[in-house]
Protein backbone atom coordinates (compact mmCIF):
# COMPACT_ATOMS: atom_id res chain seq x y z
CA UNK A 1 0.00 0.00 0.00
CA UNK A 2 1.59 3.51 -1.15
CA UNK A 3 0.58 5.94 1.35
CA UNK A 4 -0.37 9.58 0.04
CA UNK A 5 0.38 12.48 2.21
CA UNK A 6 -2.05 15.17 0.67
CA UNK A 7 -5.03 17.63 1.25
CA UNK A 8 -2.68 20.98 0.72
CA UNK A 9 -4.92 21.85 -1.44
CA UNK A 10 -7.95 18.31 -1.53
CA UNK A 11 -8.24 19.49 -5.36
CA UNK A 12 -4.50 18.46 -5.86
CA UNK A 13 -5.20 15.54 -3.93
CA UNK A 14 -7.91 13.99 -6.01
CA UNK A 15 -6.37 14.79 -9.37
CA UNK A 16 -3.58 12.94 -8.42
CA UNK A 17 -5.36 9.60 -7.25
CA UNK A 18 -6.98 9.84 -10.62
CA UNK A 19 -3.92 10.28 -12.31
CA UNK A 20 -2.80 7.08 -10.35
CA UNK A 21 -5.71 5.54 -11.83
CA UNK A 22 -4.86 6.71 -15.45
CA UNK A 23 -1.79 5.41 -14.90
CA UNK A 24 -2.39 2.02 -14.15
CA UNK A 25 -4.27 1.32 -17.70
CA UNK A 26 -5.38 -2.01 -16.17
CA UNK A 27 -7.26 -4.12 -17.25
CA UNK A 28 -9.26 -5.23 -14.19
CA UNK A 29 -9.80 -3.59 -10.13
CA UNK A 30 -7.32 -5.75 -9.36
CA UNK A 31 -4.55 -4.24 -10.86
CA UNK A 32 -4.81 -1.03 -9.08
CA UNK A 33 -2.46 0.40 -7.04
CA UNK A 34 -3.75 -0.18 -3.34
CA UNK A 35 -3.62 3.20 -1.74
CA UNK A 36 -3.92 5.12 2.10
CA UNK A 37 -4.69 8.87 1.13
CA UNK A 38 -4.59 11.24 3.94
CA UNK A 39 -6.38 14.31 2.96
CA UNK A 40 -5.95 16.90 5.71
CA UNK A 41 -6.65 20.87 4.90
CA UNK A 42 -5.48 21.68 8.45
CA UNK A 43 -1.54 21.61 7.81
CA UNK A 44 -0.43 24.98 7.96
CA UNK A 45 -0.35 26.93 4.43
CA UNK A 46 2.97 25.76 2.79
CA UNK A 47 3.42 29.45 0.80
CA UNK A 48 3.16 31.65 4.11
CA UNK A 49 5.61 29.15 5.51
CA UNK A 50 8.17 29.66 2.59
CA UNK A 51 7.34 33.64 1.43
CA UNK A 52 6.16 35.01 4.58
CA UNK A 53 6.36 34.34 8.57
CA UNK A 54 3.61 31.69 8.67
CA UNK A 55 4.63 29.09 11.03
CA UNK A 56 6.14 25.89 9.73
CA UNK A 57 4.09 22.79 8.46
CA UNK A 58 7.17 20.28 8.93
CA UNK A 59 5.17 18.84 12.47
CA UNK A 60 1.90 18.44 10.90
CA UNK A 61 3.63 16.98 7.40
CA UNK A 62 5.84 14.50 9.95
CA UNK A 63 2.22 13.40 11.90
CA UNK A 64 1.14 12.62 8.60
CA UNK A 65 3.97 10.77 7.69
CA UNK A 66 4.05 8.59 10.43
CA UNK A 67 0.29 8.14 10.76
CA UNK A 68 0.18 6.84 7.19
CA UNK A 69 3.63 4.55 7.93
CA UNK A 70 2.25 3.36 11.06
CA UNK A 71 -1.26 2.18 9.71
CA UNK A 72 0.87 0.12 6.92
CA UNK A 73 1.92 2.32 4.02
CA UNK A 74 4.75 0.47 2.25
CA UNK A 75 6.01 3.75 0.26
CA UNK A 76 4.85 7.55 0.85
CA UNK A 77 4.63 10.08 -2.13
CA UNK A 78 3.25 14.28 -1.46
CA UNK A 79 1.17 15.56 -3.99
CA UNK A 80 2.52 18.96 -3.65
CA UNK A 81 5.30 20.62 -5.38
CA UNK A 82 5.61 23.62 -2.80
CA UNK A 83 5.36 20.63 -0.01
CA UNK A 84 8.35 18.98 -1.09
CA UNK A 85 10.31 21.97 0.44
CA UNK A 86 10.51 20.15 3.30
CA UNK A 87 11.02 16.61 1.66
CA UNK A 88 14.57 16.58 3.09
CA UNK A 89 13.29 16.50 6.51
CA UNK A 90 10.69 14.11 5.82
CA UNK A 91 12.52 11.85 3.99
CA UNK A 92 15.38 11.53 6.49
CA UNK A 93 15.12 8.75 8.89
CA UNK A 94 11.74 7.64 7.44
CA UNK A 95 11.55 3.80 7.52
CA UNK A 96 9.99 3.33 4.07
CA UNK A 97 11.38 5.14 0.32
CA UNK A 98 9.62 8.36 -0.14
CA UNK A 99 9.51 8.99 -3.47
CA UNK A 100 10.31 12.62 -4.66
CA UNK A 101 8.02 14.75 -7.30
CA UNK A 102 11.12 15.95 -8.14
CA UNK A 103 13.26 13.13 -8.90
CA UNK A 104 9.80 11.79 -10.75
CA UNK A 105 10.09 14.94 -13.07
CA UNK A 106 13.68 14.27 -13.34
CA UNK A 107 13.36 11.02 -14.79
CA UNK A 108 10.94 11.92 -17.28
CA UNK A 109 12.64 14.74 -18.12
CA UNK A 110 15.96 12.67 -19.45
CA UNK A 111 14.14 11.13 -22.91
CA UNK A 112 12.72 14.70 -23.95
CA UNK A 113 16.48 16.93 -23.51
CA UNK A 114 20.09 16.05 -23.89
CA UNK A 115 22.77 16.86 -20.83
CA UNK A 116 23.55 20.41 -20.17
CA UNK A 117 20.16 21.27 -21.49
CA UNK A 118 17.74 23.94 -20.31
CA UNK A 119 14.61 23.12 -18.01
CA UNK A 120 11.58 25.69 -17.94
CA UNK A 121 9.93 26.08 -14.92
CA UNK A 122 6.41 26.69 -14.71
CA UNK A 123 5.17 26.99 -10.68
CA UNK A 124 3.71 29.29 -7.75
CA UNK A 125 5.94 31.88 -6.15
CA UNK A 126 6.08 29.56 -3.27
CA UNK A 127 7.74 26.73 -5.10
CA UNK A 128 9.94 28.71 -7.15
CA UNK A 129 10.72 30.66 -3.49
CA UNK A 130 11.41 27.61 -2.26
CA UNK A 131 13.91 26.19 -4.69
CA UNK A 132 12.56 23.23 -4.69
CA UNK A 133 13.71 22.02 -8.64
CA UNK A 134 16.82 23.99 -8.12
CA UNK A 135 19.47 21.61 -6.78
CA UNK A 136 17.75 18.05 -8.35
CA UNK A 137 17.78 19.50 -11.82
CA UNK A 138 21.52 20.73 -11.33
CA UNK A 139 22.69 17.48 -9.90
CA UNK A 140 21.00 16.06 -13.16
CA UNK A 141 23.53 18.47 -15.52
CA UNK A 142 20.34 20.50 -16.53
CA UNK A 143 20.18 24.37 -16.36
CA UNK A 144 17.11 25.84 -15.22
CA UNK A 145 14.90 28.56 -16.49
CA UNK A 146 11.90 30.89 -15.04
CA UNK A 147 9.62 32.86 -15.81
CA UNK A 148 10.43 36.28 -14.95
CA UNK A 149 8.08 39.18 -13.28
CA UNK A 150 6.46 40.57 -15.65
CA UNK A 151 5.62 36.49 -16.77
CA UNK A 152 4.38 35.73 -13.37
CA UNK A 153 2.38 38.49 -12.86
CA UNK A 154 0.35 38.55 -16.41
CA UNK A 155 0.18 34.86 -17.39
CA UNK A 156 1.08 32.33 -14.91
CA UNK A 157 -0.51 33.18 -11.80
CA UNK A 158 -3.42 34.60 -13.32
CA UNK A 159 -3.80 31.61 -15.46
CA UNK A 160 -3.97 29.52 -12.02
CA UNK A 161 -6.51 31.81 -10.77
CA UNK A 162 -8.72 31.13 -13.81
CA UNK A 163 -8.38 27.41 -13.66
CA UNK A 164 -9.24 27.30 -9.97
CA UNK A 165 -12.16 29.56 -10.77
CA UNK A 166 -13.23 26.93 -13.30
CA UNK A 167 -12.72 28.63 -16.81
CA UNK A 168 -10.01 26.39 -18.18
CA UNK A 169 -10.61 27.75 -21.85
CA UNK A 170 -9.64 31.66 -20.71
CA UNK A 171 -6.49 30.27 -18.75
CA UNK A 172 -5.07 27.92 -21.50
CA UNK A 173 -3.66 30.79 -23.84
CA UNK A 174 -2.07 32.45 -20.98
CA UNK A 175 -0.06 29.64 -19.68
CA UNK A 176 0.46 28.31 -23.07
CA UNK A 177 2.27 32.10 -23.79
CA UNK A 178 4.39 31.52 -20.45
CA UNK A 179 5.65 28.49 -21.80
CA UNK A 180 6.27 29.71 -25.12
CA UNK A 181 8.49 32.08 -23.54
CA UNK A 182 10.21 30.09 -21.63
CA UNK A 183 10.90 27.86 -25.10
CA UNK A 184 12.21 30.74 -26.58
CA UNK A 185 14.32 31.67 -23.96
CA UNK A 186 16.17 28.60 -24.67
CA UNK A 187 14.21 25.86 -22.52
CA UNK A 188 14.57 22.45 -24.36
CA UNK A 189 11.74 20.82 -21.64
CA UNK A 190 9.47 22.13 -19.14
CA UNK A 191 8.03 20.57 -15.91
CA UNK A 192 4.35 21.93 -14.95
CA UNK A 193 4.74 22.24 -10.95
CA UNK A 194 2.11 23.06 -9.81
CA UNK A 195 -1.90 21.18 -10.25
CA UNK A 196 -3.62 23.67 -12.50
CA UNK A 197 -1.37 24.79 -15.43
CA UNK A 198 -1.35 21.07 -17.32
CA UNK A 199 -5.37 21.41 -17.14
CA UNK A 200 -5.26 24.71 -18.84
CA UNK A 201 -2.80 23.58 -21.67
CA UNK A 202 -5.54 20.40 -22.01
CA UNK A 203 -8.29 22.74 -21.99
CA UNK A 204 -7.01 24.58 -25.61
CA UNK A 205 -5.52 21.19 -26.58
CA UNK A 206 -2.18 22.78 -26.89
CA UNK A 207 0.61 21.44 -28.75
CA UNK A 208 3.50 22.51 -26.30
CA UNK A 209 1.87 19.81 -24.17
CA UNK A 210 4.49 17.55 -25.70
CA UNK A 211 7.19 19.62 -24.46
CA UNK A 212 5.96 19.52 -20.69
CA UNK A 213 6.20 16.85 -18.05
CA UNK A 214 3.35 16.85 -15.83
CA UNK A 215 5.17 17.03 -12.14
CA UNK A 216 1.40 15.29 -10.49
CA UNK A 217 1.47 12.53 -13.66
CA UNK A 218 5.05 11.44 -13.71
CA UNK A 219 4.58 11.14 -9.45
CA UNK A 220 1.94 9.03 -10.30
CA UNK A 221 3.62 7.17 -13.01
CA UNK A 222 6.59 6.75 -10.60
CA UNK A 223 4.04 5.32 -7.82
CA UNK A 224 2.54 3.14 -9.95
CA UNK A 225 5.88 1.93 -11.28
CA UNK A 226 7.13 1.27 -7.74
CA UNK A 227 4.05 -0.83 -6.96
CA UNK A 228 4.50 -3.05 -9.56
CA UNK A 229 8.09 -3.64 -8.88
CA UNK A 230 7.22 -4.06 -5.28
CA UNK A 231 4.50 -6.46 -5.65
CA UNK A 232 6.77 -8.26 -7.95
CA UNK A 233 9.80 -9.31 -5.71
CA UNK A 234 7.14 -10.23 -3.03
CA UNK A 235 5.51 -12.40 -4.99
CA UNK A 236 8.63 -14.11 -5.88
CA UNK A 237 10.02 -14.07 -2.28
CA UNK B 1 -10.88 12.89 10.25
CA UNK B 2 -13.50 11.04 8.20
CA UNK B 3 -12.02 7.28 7.22
CA UNK B 4 -13.25 6.36 4.04
CA UNK B 5 -13.16 2.40 3.31
CA UNK B 6 -12.90 2.11 -0.60
CA UNK B 7 -10.97 1.02 -3.18
CA UNK B 8 -13.86 -1.49 -4.83
CA UNK B 9 -13.72 -0.15 -7.28
CA UNK B 10 -10.78 2.88 -7.06
CA UNK B 11 -12.78 4.90 -10.12
CA UNK B 12 -15.95 5.11 -7.55
CA UNK B 13 -13.27 6.06 -4.82
CA UNK B 14 -12.08 9.04 -6.68
CA UNK B 15 -15.87 9.94 -7.63
CA UNK B 16 -17.03 10.32 -4.08
CA UNK B 17 -13.56 11.55 -3.13
CA UNK B 18 -14.40 14.58 -5.75
CA UNK B 19 -18.41 14.87 -4.78
CA UNK B 20 -17.03 15.66 -1.14
CA UNK B 21 -15.00 18.49 -2.87
CA UNK B 22 -18.21 19.74 -4.60
CA UNK B 23 -20.24 19.21 -1.25
CA UNK B 24 -17.94 21.31 1.09
CA UNK B 25 -18.25 24.45 -1.39
CA UNK B 26 -15.65 25.77 0.33
CA UNK B 27 -14.02 29.02 0.25
CA UNK B 28 -10.46 28.12 0.79
CA UNK B 29 -8.90 24.79 1.45
CA UNK B 30 -9.23 24.96 4.94
CA UNK B 31 -13.23 24.52 4.71
CA UNK B 32 -12.49 21.04 3.55
CA UNK B 33 -13.27 17.96 5.26
CA UNK B 34 -9.77 16.05 6.62
CA UNK B 35 -10.09 12.24 4.97
CA UNK B 36 -8.38 9.50 5.38
CA UNK B 37 -8.93 7.14 2.09
CA UNK B 38 -7.98 3.35 2.17
CA UNK B 39 -8.46 2.63 -1.67
CA UNK B 40 -7.65 -1.01 -1.97
CA UNK B 41 -8.62 -2.78 -4.97
CA UNK B 42 -7.46 -6.94 -3.35
CA UNK B 43 -9.93 -6.99 -1.33
CA UNK B 44 -12.18 -9.99 -2.71
CA UNK B 45 -15.29 -9.47 -4.81
CA UNK B 46 -18.38 -8.38 -3.35
CA UNK B 47 -20.57 -9.27 -6.49
CA UNK B 48 -18.93 -13.04 -6.48
CA UNK B 49 -19.76 -13.07 -2.95
CA UNK B 50 -23.14 -12.16 -2.96
CA UNK B 51 -24.40 -13.74 -6.57
CA UNK B 52 -21.98 -16.73 -6.57
CA UNK B 53 -19.47 -18.75 -4.67
CA UNK B 54 -16.58 -16.17 -4.07
CA UNK B 55 -15.45 -15.62 -0.40
CA UNK B 56 -16.89 -13.14 1.79
CA UNK B 57 -14.81 -9.94 1.95
CA UNK B 58 -15.97 -9.06 5.71
CA UNK B 59 -12.18 -10.02 6.80
CA UNK B 60 -10.67 -7.66 4.68
CA UNK B 61 -13.08 -4.95 5.03
CA UNK B 62 -12.89 -5.40 8.52
CA UNK B 63 -9.10 -4.91 8.59
CA UNK B 64 -9.62 -1.64 7.08
CA UNK B 65 -12.32 -0.52 8.90
CA UNK B 66 -10.22 -1.08 12.29
CA UNK B 67 -6.58 0.37 10.57
CA UNK B 68 -8.67 3.39 9.88
CA UNK B 69 -10.01 3.70 13.26
CA UNK B 70 -6.61 2.76 14.67
CA UNK B 71 -5.45 5.52 12.40
CA UNK B 72 -7.84 8.14 13.99
CA UNK B 73 -10.77 8.36 11.76
CA UNK B 74 -13.60 9.71 13.85
CA UNK B 75 -15.96 8.44 11.57
CA UNK B 76 -16.55 5.95 8.78
CA UNK B 77 -17.96 6.04 5.41
CA UNK B 78 -17.95 3.33 2.48
CA UNK B 79 -18.85 4.64 -1.09
CA UNK B 80 -19.72 1.43 -2.84
CA UNK B 81 -23.07 0.56 -2.60
CA UNK B 82 -22.76 -3.24 -2.77
CA UNK B 83 -20.21 -3.44 0.36
CA UNK B 84 -23.23 -1.86 2.06
CA UNK B 85 -24.47 -6.04 1.99
CA UNK B 86 -21.66 -6.11 5.34
CA UNK B 87 -22.94 -3.17 6.63
CA UNK B 88 -24.58 -4.46 9.44
CA UNK B 89 -21.41 -6.60 10.87
CA UNK B 90 -19.31 -3.64 10.07
CA UNK B 91 -21.49 -0.98 11.91
CA UNK B 92 -21.58 -3.04 15.02
CA UNK B 93 -18.94 -2.84 17.58
CA UNK B 94 -17.45 -0.37 15.47
CA UNK B 95 -16.01 2.41 17.87
CA UNK B 96 -16.99 5.41 15.89
CA UNK B 97 -19.91 6.24 13.90
CA UNK B 98 -20.54 4.15 10.71
CA UNK B 99 -21.61 6.60 7.99
CA UNK B 100 -24.14 4.52 5.47
CA UNK B 101 -25.12 5.46 2.03
CA UNK B 102 -28.57 3.96 2.22
CA UNK B 103 -29.89 6.05 5.34
CA UNK B 104 -27.99 9.59 3.11
CA UNK B 105 -30.01 7.86 0.40
CA UNK B 106 -33.19 7.85 2.26
CA UNK B 107 -32.68 11.42 3.97
CA UNK B 108 -32.47 12.33 0.56
CA UNK B 109 -35.35 10.92 -0.83
CA UNK B 110 -37.94 12.47 2.49
CA UNK B 111 -38.65 15.93 0.76
CA UNK B 112 -38.60 14.43 -2.59
CA UNK B 113 -41.53 11.91 -2.13
CA UNK B 114 -44.84 11.66 0.47
CA UNK B 115 -44.89 8.60 2.89
CA UNK B 116 -46.21 5.08 1.28
CA UNK B 117 -44.61 6.87 -1.92
CA UNK B 118 -42.61 4.39 -4.33
CA UNK B 119 -38.93 4.55 -4.99
CA UNK B 120 -37.50 3.27 -7.96
CA UNK B 121 -33.76 1.40 -7.48
CA UNK B 122 -30.81 1.41 -10.19
CA UNK B 123 -28.09 -0.85 -9.27
CA UNK B 124 -26.16 -3.57 -10.52
CA UNK B 125 -27.44 -6.90 -10.13
CA UNK B 126 -25.04 -7.91 -6.64
CA UNK B 127 -26.95 -5.02 -4.89
CA UNK B 128 -30.26 -5.52 -6.02
CA UNK B 129 -29.69 -9.65 -5.56
CA UNK B 130 -28.46 -8.55 -1.88
CA UNK B 131 -31.44 -6.40 -0.89
CA UNK B 132 -29.07 -3.97 0.17
CA UNK B 133 -32.04 -0.95 0.32
CA UNK B 134 -34.85 -2.74 1.12
CA UNK B 135 -35.24 -3.05 4.34
CA UNK B 136 -34.13 0.28 5.11
CA UNK B 137 -36.51 1.77 2.27
CA UNK B 138 -39.64 -0.13 3.91
CA UNK B 139 -39.05 0.63 7.14
CA UNK B 140 -39.11 4.97 6.09
CA UNK B 141 -42.44 4.00 5.34
CA UNK B 142 -41.48 3.68 1.24
CA UNK B 143 -41.89 0.98 -1.65
CA UNK B 144 -39.83 -0.30 -3.90
CA UNK B 145 -39.88 -0.67 -7.72
CA UNK B 146 -36.60 -2.51 -9.22
CA UNK B 147 -36.08 -2.95 -13.10
CA UNK B 148 -37.39 -5.83 -14.83
CA UNK B 149 -34.61 -8.39 -15.82
CA UNK B 150 -35.30 -7.34 -19.80
CA UNK B 151 -34.36 -3.95 -18.65
CA UNK B 152 -31.57 -5.03 -16.92
CA UNK B 153 -30.34 -7.10 -19.57
CA UNK B 154 -31.26 -4.58 -22.51
CA UNK B 155 -30.36 -0.89 -20.45
CA UNK B 156 -29.12 -0.86 -17.27
CA UNK B 157 -26.37 -3.43 -17.44
CA UNK B 158 -25.24 -2.37 -21.07
CA UNK B 159 -25.64 1.44 -19.36
CA UNK B 160 -22.94 0.73 -17.07
CA UNK B 161 -20.48 -0.77 -19.26
CA UNK B 162 -20.79 1.97 -21.98
CA UNK B 163 -19.50 4.50 -18.76
CA UNK B 164 -17.15 1.84 -18.50
CA UNK B 165 -16.12 2.37 -22.09
CA UNK B 166 -15.51 5.61 -21.37
CA UNK B 167 -19.12 6.70 -24.15
CA UNK B 168 -21.04 7.97 -21.68
CA UNK B 169 -23.31 9.88 -24.50
CA UNK B 170 -24.00 6.31 -25.32
CA UNK B 171 -24.86 5.31 -22.21
CA UNK B 172 -27.63 8.55 -21.48
CA UNK B 173 -30.23 6.88 -23.42
CA UNK B 174 -30.13 3.39 -22.42
CA UNK B 175 -30.31 4.50 -18.10
CA UNK B 176 -32.92 7.55 -18.77
CA UNK B 177 -34.62 4.66 -20.37
CA UNK B 178 -34.30 2.65 -17.46
CA UNK B 179 -35.51 5.73 -15.12
CA UNK B 180 -38.65 6.11 -17.39
CA UNK B 181 -39.56 2.60 -17.10
CA UNK B 182 -39.91 2.85 -13.76
CA UNK B 183 -41.33 6.29 -13.05
CA UNK B 184 -43.77 4.72 -15.69
CA UNK B 185 -44.42 1.66 -13.00
CA UNK B 186 -45.21 4.38 -10.91
CA UNK B 187 -42.15 5.62 -8.60
CA UNK B 188 -41.85 8.77 -7.58
CA UNK B 189 -38.42 9.43 -7.00
CA UNK B 190 -35.33 7.18 -7.61
CA UNK B 191 -32.22 5.96 -6.38
CA UNK B 192 -29.34 5.92 -8.77
CA UNK B 193 -27.26 3.37 -6.56
CA UNK B 194 -24.15 3.11 -8.72
CA UNK B 195 -21.13 5.03 -9.54
CA UNK B 196 -22.17 5.00 -13.39
CA UNK B 197 -25.37 5.52 -13.80
CA UNK B 198 -25.07 9.53 -12.82
CA UNK B 199 -22.64 10.11 -14.88
CA UNK B 200 -24.25 8.41 -17.99
CA UNK B 201 -27.55 10.80 -17.18
CA UNK B 202 -25.21 13.54 -16.38
CA UNK B 203 -23.72 13.34 -19.89
CA UNK B 204 -26.93 13.91 -21.93
CA UNK B 205 -28.07 16.86 -19.58
CA UNK B 206 -31.67 14.44 -19.07
CA UNK B 207 -34.32 16.22 -16.80
CA UNK B 208 -34.92 13.15 -15.26
CA UNK B 209 -31.51 13.88 -13.33
CA UNK B 210 -34.01 16.15 -11.06
CA UNK B 211 -36.19 12.69 -10.12
CA UNK B 212 -33.27 11.22 -8.95
CA UNK B 213 -30.88 10.59 -5.87
CA UNK B 214 -27.33 9.98 -6.92
CA UNK B 215 -25.94 7.76 -3.77
CA UNK B 216 -21.90 8.55 -3.97
CA UNK B 217 -22.89 12.61 -3.62
CA UNK B 218 -25.80 11.84 -1.15
CA UNK B 219 -23.07 10.23 0.97
CA UNK B 220 -20.41 12.51 0.02
CA UNK B 221 -23.17 15.40 1.61
CA UNK B 222 -24.18 13.10 4.56
CA UNK B 223 -20.13 13.13 5.45
CA UNK B 224 -19.79 16.35 5.35
CA UNK B 225 -23.08 17.01 7.44
CA UNK B 226 -21.46 15.10 9.82
CA UNK B 227 -18.25 16.47 9.73
CA UNK B 228 -19.33 19.89 9.99
CA UNK B 229 -21.43 19.13 13.12
CA UNK B 230 -18.63 17.50 15.22
CA UNK B 231 -15.97 20.13 14.61
CA UNK B 232 -18.45 22.58 15.83
CA UNK B 233 -19.17 20.76 18.89
CA UNK B 234 -15.21 20.22 18.89
CA UNK B 235 -14.62 23.67 18.94
CA UNK B 236 -17.50 23.83 21.13
CA UNK B 237 -16.15 22.27 23.93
Amino acid sequence: MIGVLGGMGPLATVDFFGKVLVATSAGGDADHVPLLIQSDPRIPSRPAAILGDGRSPLPELMAGRDRLVAAGASALAMPCNTAHFWFRDLSAACPVPFISIVDACVAELAPMLNAGGSVGLIATRATLAGRIFDAPLMRAGYRLQVPNDESMDRLVLPGIELVKAGQTQQAGPLIEQAVRGLLQKGADALVLACTETPVALDAVQSPLRAKCVDSTAALARACVAWWRLHSQISCAT
